[in-house]
């Protein structure tokens, strides 16, 4: 037990350091998002994605048809560009017409039933893990491209990056607001530069530099480089296809957060989207093209925007900013998830689908389960892909397409039912986007399928399971303690049992509990010793304190068995009779001196757990001065310091209660 | 609380099929052991050093001159005879000295003082510890050599030799005995039977085969190769000596284990002893005699005795018999660690140098905690050295022989404090013995310390400490909890608080206990939204069950420290209050249930666990029928099953306590 407080006062101390001081309930209103700090935090994911999406295009390409990848690149992201519009647009429909967020689990829940909604959360929660994965492992990527020297260690690097985030998070939504907002706008403004300084150089003719990355092939791609064409080329393209729409991920996050935002918060929600569409779209269009002009194709070792930097740039202090730019967007893109994720399980934790453990705040007003939880999934899915973002990609936007699917198809039996002014044209527009997101989805799963995709169609029907057993339990155990009665509270006659091994200060201390709770009290002595029994029980009866002193033998030695039967068959006499076990339980002063003690409290509280009408009781008998009092205490608001109690005392007179 | 039921109920069946039945405590008397089974469970450890005490001192030797080291082989063994047969005769007189046994910790404690106890506690406690190490992996180095093919699982193999043993000895010293005896016997059939053999062989000049095994020596020690000459040799033959007297560990077990005895138990143990040393004497002597005549030396992948036995019967049924022999006579020595290490951890825990759990017989009527610390380091040793017995051999022997000095040291003053007939020449021959011990001892240590034995320097001061503060920790203890006053046990002032976080059977059944030990009951409701306490207490005054609600604001959210603050509040009114919180306990079914709730109970119970004259008690309410019921009373000879009981009732009417 004090093994536990000794834990819980050093995490504690930990705890307040990293994370702050508790926040007050009041103040949870403050913490909501302007616009442009919304954009910072919600849109990062979506942006972020330029970082890798024109690589998963040009690396399943490039390993199929080599350099000729390039030829290839901007017509498919001018394909998935498109797809981004319909669906940005039918999020903005979205967010009008849900005003308190929770985006495609709460819509597809309400219009599409239940089922659907569990699945739409299954996705969910499986892409925002992915989200936290392939971002950091991605913007790790962009710091080992500038330092190669660093790729041994990404595995660690990304691992550090998850605890900082899990941190961060920890202390709150708008601190993590405040620290992630600069970085983003110098991504932007990069992003911007480099796109802009690339196309005045193709327009000016001014090539600074030749490409010097060779496109790095496994030998058994290059044995089959004959180029494909009919159903394999169509294939190949899908597939490219379907590992550009990675891109998109991340679209639905400003529609499920509507809460963090300031008020008028629909407003600002549909104004920022459009925003992050935007600047989706022309990040992703001007990275594509850019790597078909200059021939880039990614490496192992070197993403496609760092060999576009040293293209553009030069290997100079731009390219730096760059990288660390890219490094910090997709950690503020994992931050994402860090806000998505815990809302998403505290919803769903309300609904009785997660644990509720899930839908309490924190100390600083976070979800602090949920932030822990994604962090320790996403550490463990690091280290099983070794960090490597093109084996983590494969199993992303499944699920996200899922989603949009769900989403969209519930916002049209949102329209058929409402009958709103414009309902029909709205209708059509999210139809659309059901009709080709549920297209995209067919086209990811059947693609990637072998490439691990599997492990996602896999995952999400375990999570519904799990969801739908969580769900049962607590319908039933909201059944199983309903109070229905109008039964009055009345005492039971009661009778306590007070386990001695010897007259001690710890016995002493449990027959004053025992006596000020009942008045039928009885110690009993388990007999392993006859000579020692003898010797109790003379002591005893010198002591003559009025409680009797019951000798159980205990053939077997065993001091459990005995005393449950003894308790039953006191139990027995009459079937309402309750029946309380005081154990004298000796605290020790140090955690090791625990090992010195035997654990009987806590074997005896176990053995009558499921005895009814037994209920034990243990009273504490502290070793030594009441230590550690204001280690406890300390950094608690709500108690004014006690310095130090008395221990427990033997009130030598008073008065015995009427009975 | 309940997960740990769940496995103390699968850890109840388990156990009781791998171990057996409990034996009631009036069995004990039974469990004593004849000669010929005490010959084989206690002898065997000191016989079986044939098996690896002439390869020690081939091994040292060959390392440094070769195949020249067979000619020194018998004049060492020789010495070491000397030395035993003088040890033997020492401990002879311990026994008949000290009837209940307990060896060297207790004849020094007793006779030097509790220091030297120590001293000899820690070395014999190492020893034990070393002793099935060094069994174990000789052990299946003699299966090895046999079968060279498992040699790859050398480790596995002994560790799964370490479970066995444990297992065995859990189940009692008898069972034990019965089951080891007739290897030993066979091993003793068939060392008579190689010796034998092998002497006719060399007196008829019928020599079947040739030597095959080459030397291995290491390539270090083969530059080094010259013959060493004055100092350098004198130190090379000490050395062979220091190894070569492993032979002698396991003298000492039979006068610790005089209790295991059947009646009359020292002129039983006595016998036994001179049986023991006669049949290792000879044993060793004619083992190293036939290596320097056949010219065997040991390898790293053959034992001597593997050797010789194919010399002198060829690789035909009778070696394997002689192989498979010494395998189990090597298990059956690991055995009588087994039986001492438990022993002497009991005796040591009676007198509060070791936790008192392990001065408690098990079930079986062993004692299971040493039992099972025993085995658990000897595997760490086993794993830690891969295995093998020629890197674990350095560490063991220096602790036997610290032992052998302390004990005939301390004889001596036995002797002369008693003054019984021919005191004068007993106490000369332990004086004799202790002085040539004494020597050993040094030797032992200068010519290891660098090849390991600097380990066992540095562990016997390190659990001399522990052994020390533990003592201290028990005699604080004892001064802590005595009772001196003549108090009576009055009753104190009692307010009952209940947390409720609204009207639920849990809640109901708190509420009904709380009224049955007080007449002051409080309930409590921890405010973190204000409108469900409006609910809630429009409930509450429905209800009208005479408890009063308090209601406390929790600005941070936390449920534990307004109602800390709370209950402290109570306290101060006045200092002889006893404050009870009753908290609705919730028992879920099945394991994974306990994460869908809050742990609160628990919390709270750590919360108050520092604080004085507070007693925290959780009133279980258990989710669905009372079941498995049967499982926790199954094997439980102290209780008549009892089918099913009814759960927590609520009494609708009665008689209220007058007060």
């Amino acid at each position: 037990m004090a093994v536990s407080l000794e834990m819980t006062i050093a995490i504690k101390h930990v705890k307040n350091l990293l994370v702050g001081r508790p926040l007050p309930s009041e103040r949870l209103e403050h913490e909501r998002l302007s616009k442009k700090t919304a954009l910072a935090v919600l849109s990062s994911d979506a942006i972020s994605s330029v970082a890798y999406a024109t690589d998963q295009i040009l690396f399943v390409l490039g390993g199929a048809i080599g350099l000729a990848a390039v030829n290839y690149v901007v017509p498919i992201s001018g394909v998935i560009v498109g797809l981004l519009v319909l669906v940005a647009l039918s999020y903005r429909q979205t967010i009008f017409a849900y005003p308190h967020g929770g985006g495609s689990y709460t819509v597809a829940r309400d219009n599409l039933g239940v089922g659907a909604g569990l699945v739409a959360a299954a996705a969910l929660l499986t892409d925002y893990i992915l989200t936290v994965a392939v971002s950091i492992s991605s913007g790790i990527a962009a710091i080992t491209s500038a330092y190669p020297q660093l790729h041994d260690h990404t595995v660690l690097l990304c691992v550090a990056s998850i605890v900082l985030l899990m941190v961060v998070n920890l202390r709150g939504v708008r601190d993590s607001g405040a620290a992630f907002s600069v970085p983003t706008y110098v991504f932007i403004f990069a992003m911007i530069a480099l796109i802009v300084t690339g196309l005045y150089r193709e327009w000016s003719g001014h090539e600074l530099a030749t490409i010097t990355a060779p496109l790095k092939v496994d030998p058994v791609s290059a044995h089959q480089m004959t180029f494909p064409t009919g159903f394999a080329l169509a294939f190949l393209m899908l597939r490219g296809f379907a590992e550009g729409c990675v891109a998109m991920t991340g679209t639905e996050a400003i529609s499920n957060g509507i809460s963090a935002f300031k008020q008028p918060a629909q407003r600002n929600a549909a104004t920022t989207l459009g925003w992050m569409a935007a600047i989706l779209a022309a990040f992703f269009m001007g990275t594509s093209y850019l790597a078909r002009h200059y021939g880039v194709m990614p490496t192992t070792d070197e993403t496609v925007l760092s060999q576009l930097g040293r293209h553009v740039f030069g290997t100079n202090a731009a390219y730096y900013l760059l990288q660390y730019a890219t490094f910090a967007l997709l950690v503020l893109a994992a931050n994402t998830a860090f806000a998505d994720f815990p809302r998403l399980s505290g919803i769903l934790a309300n609904d009785r689908f997660m644990p509720r453990q899930f839908s309490a705040r924190g100390d600083r007003l976070a979800f602090s389960n949920g932030i822990i939880v994604l962090a320790l999934i996403a550490m463990v899915l690091v280290i099983v892909f070794k960090g490597d973002t093109n084996a983590l990609v494969p199993l992303y936007a499944i699920g996200v397409f899922v989603c949009f699917t769900l989403s969209q198809s519930g916002m049209v039996m949102h329209w058929l039912r409402s009958h709103e002014p414009g309902w029909r044209w709205r209708m059509m527009l999210n139809g659309l986007g059901a009709i080709a997101t549920a297209a995209v989805a067919l086209v990811q799963v059947t693609t990637k399928f072998t490439a691990g995709g599997w492990i996602v169609c896999l995952i999400i029907p375990l999570i519904i399971v799990m969801l739908l057993k969580i769900h049962r339990h607590y319908v039933q155990f909201a059944e199983d303690i309903k109070f229905t009665g109008q039964a009055t509270i009345l005492p039971l006659h009661h009778t306590v049992v007070v386990p001695v091994n010897g007259i001690t200060k710890a016995t002493a201390a449990a027959l004053v509990y025992a006596t000020t709770i009942s008045d039928e009290v009885m110690a009993v002595y388990i007999e392993v010793d006859k000579r020692e029994t003898k010797v109790l029980q003379d002591a005893w009866d010198e002591w003559d304190i009025g409680v009797p002193l019951v000798v159980l033998p205990s053939p077997y030695r065993s001091v459990l068995r005995p005393l449950v039967a003894y308790v039953e068959s006191l139990r027995m006499v009459s079937p309402g009779e309750l029946v309380t076990v005081v154990v004298p339980e000796v605290v020790p002063r140090r955690w090791w001196e625990h090992f010195l003690h035997n654990k009987t409290a806590f074997y005896i509280r176990t053995a009558f757990l499921f005895k009814a009408n037994v209920v034990v009781t243990s009273v504490p008998f502290l070793l030594g001065h009441s230590y550690r009092l204001r280690d406890l205490l300390e950094h608690d608001p709500d108690v004014d310091a006690v310095e130090s109690l008395p221990r427990i005392p033997f009130r030598n007179s008073g008065p015995r209660r009427a009975s």
